[in-house]
């Protein structure tokens, strides 16, 4: 292409940009291309659609979840060689790359009351009736919490509700202490390594988790086999490392668990509980409740078991032992690639991991299914001469569960490789039916948009767009006038890429209507999946059409489709949350602080609930949050400019293949070296996992967890340190409008 | 006393007003007090509370208690001769007034489940160790609605959660009709009489009611006798006549029900209900829930049993079967009345009923045995010199609990004697501990808040009032500058006193650290209230005390002491209410409405719960409140009239009689002859019980149910109704400062 003709597509484009502006595209105007680039990659779209069968997915999964497939099991390598021979079928070079990481497995569970009455916990999960896979427990791991460390302790029990900071904050008012405790919380109010990392913090000995009715079983539908809940029995697995300090193989903290690399002692690595844990199921944990005595629990703190909650401690005595097998075992990365016809040193990424805690239909292969028929479809258009322009990169990681293993290994391997090729990354793990859940970077919010206005949701025939639309009418808020992305926390392998690289991503699935209880359980089959979930994988295929597109229009754009805008407004609400939380804080400390000091607290206590009343706390000091405002001022010019500048002028070809490379590495620019406090992994300052959330995300992390934590020192600090990555990124947006002109 | 002494008196009690304004009341400072009664006064108060003994509550409550007394048992009337010979024994001149009422009790009750499985309720409540009171079941009415119908009826069952007119339209949106079946509704959420009259109005030709754990039983806390929750065999007894049309005997609407007086047949009472109902245990209750199917409830309907709670229609198809005695029984109310020194025909009334569903240790004898140790200590008082200036009458009403029978017809039959004479009504039933509950007339609110200044609470030596006050702060409100009485609904028997005559009434009664799930079950003992309510009756000598007060004070004031500022300033706060009302349903209206004409709620809807897209409704129109504004603004004018005369102008005796005289007859001016719309017996427009919600209160009634039931065209009508009042309210005030000048 010459460098006039590239001009002239480019002045097109930057109309289409202001076209799209207008929140209901064009049906030919597609944000990165060119009218006649557009109607192509139109036709490729409809030709891609045509191509997808909902009965590859269905029989894929049926596949791939006919047996445990956990990672070191024999299945799981099964899986591993399945989906490269169907990648290579389909056309792709394929690699498949090994990592030997820590993956601890259960050599010995005991939980028994001792006192007052004596039971013994079953720690089992039994076949149901009408599912074939359940009676597969002897090739399943059975419930346990990964990276819980060895222990043998008895003690009185202490209910913590979920377990988190606030939680210990009400034991505290009713003279509780967890000291040489062990504690039980319950599931969900937070990601589950919270839990016994809190617990370990404020001295409890033990922990267990339950899974409470009131949060995914009895209380919320029918359970399993007659709904998709979670039956007494269902044991909800999962890691419980410190992921929001790293996630990764504890062993090989910042660096790949290549054979050669060297490794810390399991007692040294960082990211392992300090406590021993234990997941247990509803059933397990009913005689331990019931056999508590003191306080009654808060209101909010009861569930659905039909007793009267109480905090303990004792005189239920409770002794858990626990010993694993600390073996090293292999997880492999399949990574299928598919070289770009005319950018092939620019990929993208798409990503979803394939071991799963059992068979793992919904965990991870709803989102799996989808990821493999995508990468057939788009291999076939290629050998229709549709190939993508850029290099598409699939990537099926192992060892996701445990704690993003196989992806962030690979991603520490290559990430010289990765900051220089890769543009986005997509990831999708477990899907369902319902609405269209996106989260990503708000630089392509935008970009994004379009696509969810052309997608059609298969229930309701109007595009995912407006059904999700719909759903914020019907819960009395404001109408949308594009898709909002939502903000990327933790919990699937986009975090690699996006929060330690800063690479932009995306997390992708539905749902809304498929909820259930089988989550990481012996329950999460086909055969549940194929009941309850997406019988006829139609949300599975609408899943594919939106990540499809998402992967093809960034492989094929002409201008990266990154603009400033957007993500402009949302750190303006972030910011604006920021101060707001600051100023909440200082007001609910003033007022506790005035109860406490008045008394009222004391004169309006019961005395059979409160017998201690909290110490004033520390008074919440204004910030100085200008440097944010005037960073954020400037991010709104600079991005008001690039839309201006997009608008109205011109390139040649190599200053367009230069804007690209700028546009490709403004995400990392975001993120900077020394990552955040006490965590320098994260390197990204704009989202994070939550330090006491996990999962949860935390926007402007290093000032708001400050705040949270009232650590105020380091308020001001880590606003001097985001203003200054908000003024680099705003040079660099300037730097790209400079080559526009 | 000669005039001129008088207005002397009353300079200074003007004056006092202006002290007693800044909320902390100097302590000689008493409202309708000169400085030398109240220094007089005080004294008396002082001695009052020295007389008073809390082993005389226990003792009493011990004995009254020690047998069921239910209307027409042969120990309610030996309950009704004790107190009469203890009124006669202290003093006072005592009648028993007898009626002749309408009380149907069980003669058959079954309940079974037809289908899918066979079951029958046990409808049981059986004895548990430590209550000797719970052994003597032959004695005890069985678990019963008062004033259901007979009848016999076998239909699907339908879960209506608390059977409110908006659980109705939930049940409609998942296209469930419940005529023709039987529905069982959850106890709380309203007035237990508001089930089976929306049930029938919806059709439902039966009802079933239990008590949800969630609400008072083990998910409060420990049931009995462990804990004082409800125990899953205890059953809420209870009248479910259709009292917000109007209470008292069914047979005699209006009038007294005395020997001669004509009655209605049972079958033409309009307050009796129009299909059969029955309260069960939740015991009862799980076994046909749990044979519900259909959609699951939605979550806020769901309750503590340890199942997924469906709507059904059936599968369970439930059997019931009511007979009753239709017997007339005999209702006593003991009059004791001890003449005023110098107004005798000025009458102040203090009541509490004796009757009770079982035992009724907290409900009512722990108020009644509060009303006798206040006519005690009065009595000796009176005896050491220290009459009541005005007459006190005593008053223990039988039959309150079918629906305020003794009370209203007692009311009926002496109204116009009553209206000529009652200065003000002060009523108690079941109290416990924590924190002072005070509902009544705002006209009073001045005056009773000095008596909460004075009086201790006994656990945290402060005043009552700063307690009370602790828990809002607590509770993140503002601070009370004075304490705020709450408004009257129904539910005891000031209702005739207040709603029906006009006359200016209280509510009184301690609480918030003694609930328990006993209410009106077998287990309402002596025996769980000395170990769980009040073990030394200690907040029980705290509300003699708030009550004596109210009732001395009222005896002796010089200047009756009513004002109008308080009432003005409260008012204000309901007509805010009501225009808010108005604006929050057109803007709802609006926004649901669109969300269907948009389509936005057939988009959002899970086909596996909202089958059924709710109809438009009749957008709301504005509404001309100025009337209401207009006559509010005069009425703060003339309160501030009032008080200004109140402060500067002085009174020949006559006209201070005089002045008491327009004084005790305000509250009167607030009814009109007419009543509320659809029920005439409620004559008071300011408050009035809800015509959905039951005991609930709804300020200015007649607009503010006219807007709630959208019935528009009313509004108007009901605005002019209350600004007509108010205005004549206006021009009574205006008497009373012209009067003064």
């Amino acid at each position: 292409m010459k460098n006039r003709q590239f001009a002239f597509l480019l002045l097109l484009f930057c109309l289409f940009l202001q076209v799209t502006a207008q929140a209901q595209p064009l049906p030919d105007a597609l944000m990165g291309f060119s009218p006649t680039a557009a109607a192509t990659q139109l036709s490729t779209e409809k030709q891609f659609d045509q191509l997808l069968t909902a009965t590859n997915l269905d029989e894929w999964m049926k596949y791939m979840s006919a047996r445990p497939h956990h990672v070191g099991s024999p299945y799981d390598k099964q899986v591993v060689d399945f989906i490269a021979a169907k990648f290579q079928e389909w056309g792709y070079e394929v690699k498949i790359e090994k990592f030997n990481v820590l993956f601890p497995t259960p050599k010995l569970r005991l939980l028994e009351l001792v006192e007052p009455t004596p039971f013994r916990a079953a720690l089992l999960e039994p076949p149901v009736p009408g599912d074939q896979s359940s009676t597969q427990t002897d090739e399943a791991l059975p419930g346990y919490n990964c990276f819980s460390i060895d222990g043998d302790v008895t003690a009185e029990l202490v209910f913590v509700n979920y377990g988190i900071p606030e939680d210990y904050e009400e034991l505290e008012k009713r003279g509780i202490d967890v000291r040489g405790k062990i504690v039980i919380a319950k599931y969900q109010g937070s990601w589950r390594g919270i839990k016994p990392k809190v617990a370990a913090e404020k001295g409890a000995i033990g922990c267990l988790i339950y899974s409470d009715p009131k949060d995914d079983g009895f209380y919320q539908g029918d359970v399993y086999p007659e709904g998709p809940y979670k039956n007494e029995y269902g044991v909800q697995r999962g890691s419980v490392m410190d992921m929001p300090l790293a996630p990764g193989d504890p062993l090989t903290p910042g660096y790949g668990a290549t054979d050669t690399a060297p490794r810390l002692k399991p007692e040294d690595a960082p990211t392992l509980t300090k406590i021993p844990v234990l997941p247990i199921s509803y059933h397990d944990a009913l005689p331990l409740l019931e056999a508590l005595a003191g306080p009654v629990a808060p209101a909010s703190w009861r569930g659905a078991l039909p007793i009267t909650y109480h905090l303990g401690p004792g005189p239920a005595k409770v002794h858990l032992k626990l010993e694993f097998n600390w073996d090293l075992q292999p997880a492999y990365d399949v990574i299928a690639t598919l070289k770009g016809s005319t950018y092939p040193d620019e990929w993208i990424m798409r990503g979803n991991h394939h071991d799963a805690w059992v068979h793992g239909a919904a965990d991870p292969l709803s989102g799996l299914v989808t990821l493999l028929e995508e990468a057939r479809a788009l291999a076939a258009l290629a050998k229709k001469g549709m190939a993508p322009k850029r290099t598409m990169v699939y990537c099926a990681w192992g060892a996701e569960e445990p704690g993003l293993l196989g992806s962030t290994e690979w991603v520490e391997t290559h990430a010289a490789e990765l900051e220089q090729k890769v543009v986005a990354y997509i990831n999708t793990d477990g899907t369902g039916s319902g609405f269209l859940g996106a989260s990503g970077s708000h630089t392509l919010e935008k970009f994004f948009n379009e696509i969810t206005q052309t997608v059609q949701d298969p229930e309701k025939g109007v595009s995912v767009f407006e059904r999700r639309n719909a759903r914020e009418l019907v819960d009395g808020k404001p109408a949308w006038s594009y898709y909002e992305l939502g903000a990327l926390g933790s919990g699937s392998d986009y975090s690699p890429f996006f929060q330690h690289l800063g690479i932009a991503s995306f997390n992708l699935g539905f749902g809304g209507e498929s909820a259930g209880g089988e989550y990481h359980t012996m329950y999460d089959s086909y055969e549940l999946y194929k009941r309850f979930k997406d019988p006829d994988f139609q949300y599975g295929v609408a899943l594919v059409k939106v990540a499809g597109r998402t992967s093809l229009r960034l492989a094929n754009a002409e201008v990266l489709p990154f603009e400033f805008q957007h993500f402009a407004t949302t750190v303006a609400g972030y910011l604006g949350e920021v101060t707001k939380l600051a100023d909440d804080l200082r007001k609910e400390t003033e007022k506790e602080n005035r109860r406490i000091s008045t008394g009222a607290y004391a004169l309006a206590a019961d005395p059979a609930e409160i017998t201690v009343i909290p110490q004033p706390r520390e008074p919440v000091p204004y910030f100085n949050f200008a440097p944010l405002q005037n960073a954020l001022t400037e991010l709104k010019a600079q991005a008001e400019a690039f839309e201006k500048a997009a608008k109205t002028n011109t390139l040649d070809a190599e200053r367009a293949k230069e804007l690209n490379q700028l546009l490709k590495n403004m995400e990392r620019a975001l993120t900077n070296t020394t990552g955040l406090p006490r965590r320098p992994w994260y390197k990204h300052h704009i989202y994070a996992p939550g330090f006491y959330t996990g999962y949860g995300v935390k926007t402007l992390p290093g000032v708001r967890e400050a705040i949270e934590q009232r650590n105020f020192p380091e308020v001001a600090e880590q606003v001097t340190v985001l203003a200054n990555i908000l003024q680099g990124y705003n040079a660099k947006i300037a730097a790209a409008v400079a080559l526009m002109k």
